[in-house]
């Protein structure tokens, strides 16, 4: 009875299912455990609605941004979410991702496939304003629960402050009016020993 | 440094983070756990995405009905998911919801606060072509999880064909050109035995 067209559509909504499995470094702001990349998609979609006054909106359709958000993480069903600061890991990132784009796309009818391809592609190569923007958010929100949960991710990793603050780099460029913000929660991340502020030095004794 | 105004959407986007805390009867495709309320708007975002073209764009703006599907399930972070089939609980659910959506929406700027608020009391209205739209799909997902599932949360509940029948009424409403897929969908699961035809009898001996 289903026509193929929707049996395709319905095949690759069962199978994003999975992106719920996916966990990101991030934890909970309450610290009970780490969030996945479906549910930090909705959070980011979320801030696009409730920041998007910071752009302005002759350059940034906010609802293309919304979608951008809901999509950009679905490759990582295959290709697994890499930690950002991991440096080996993001050496393969691309093309581990553009295979994964290719399968989990694919599932859908050609041009929707192509369609949504395309939102994760513009996210990806950061070329519009809208990608810009996304990024800016996608950057915010953990720094936001980093700071919620008293340096969460980075006192495990021993992340210092100028790793940080080239992390959120790109808020400067996509959404500067976030910038400040962004400035007095590192610092005060930093105040409060969530944050180291400079590498720890081994010591030679 | 930040502005009130800021602080407050800060605040709000810090919050919300609790929906992922919300736990849902609907198990993930793969049995391992309960779905939250977070990655559960997320997938029905997805959703309208990839279904927009069920319903006449003429009458439903699909980008409305994705805001309202990320901000639908916000008040459970105070008033909690409601399991569709327990009768008693779903006698307070409204006023419980309301006073939720005061306290949460509430952290918001006015304005943004009630285009937010708006969207939720759209959604439970389901008055508007959109709202049915995304009632629609917020029943057709629990029903593919179902499936997937092996009969998940109704082999549980011990949940009978014509109780889903009458779940799943308003997609015939919402978005009537899916309707044959429910139908199809439940008369598998009840050959596959996930679901009970009739009701149990409990024997007089």
């Amino acid at each position: 009875m289903q026509s193929s067209r929707l049996a395709q559509q319905i095949q690759f909504i069962v199978e994003i299912d999975k992106l719920k499995q996916i966990l990101r470094q991030t934890l909970l702001t309450d610290e009970s455990r780490r969030e996945n990349s479906a549910e930090h998609s909705w959070h980011l979609a979320m801030m696009a609605i409730v920041l998007a006054e910071y752009v302005p909106s002759s350059v940034v359709d906010v609802l293309h941004v919304i979608k951008m958000l809901l999509v950009h993480d679905l490759v990582e069903i295959d290709a697994g979410d890499t930690f950002c600061y991991d440096v080996h890991a993001n050496q393969n990132k691309a093309a581990r991702e553009a295979q994964a784009a290719s399968r989990i796309f694919g599932l859908l009818p050609e041009e929707q496939a192509a369609e949504l391809r395309a939102l994760w592609e513009e996210f990806e190569t950061q070329e519009t304003a809208a990608a810009q923007f996304a990024t800016a958010l996608d950057r915010l929100q953990p720094l936001l629960h980093n700071q919620q949960t008293r340096g969460g991710t980075w006192r495990i990793h021993d992340i210092t402050r100028a790793q940080v603050l080239q992390r959120m780099h790109p808020i400067k460029e996509g959404a500067p009016a976030l910038w400040p913000l962004v400035e007095q929660i590192i610092e005060e991340c930093v105040l409060a020993g969530y944050l180291q502020p400079e590498p720890k030095v081994e010591s030679p004794f």
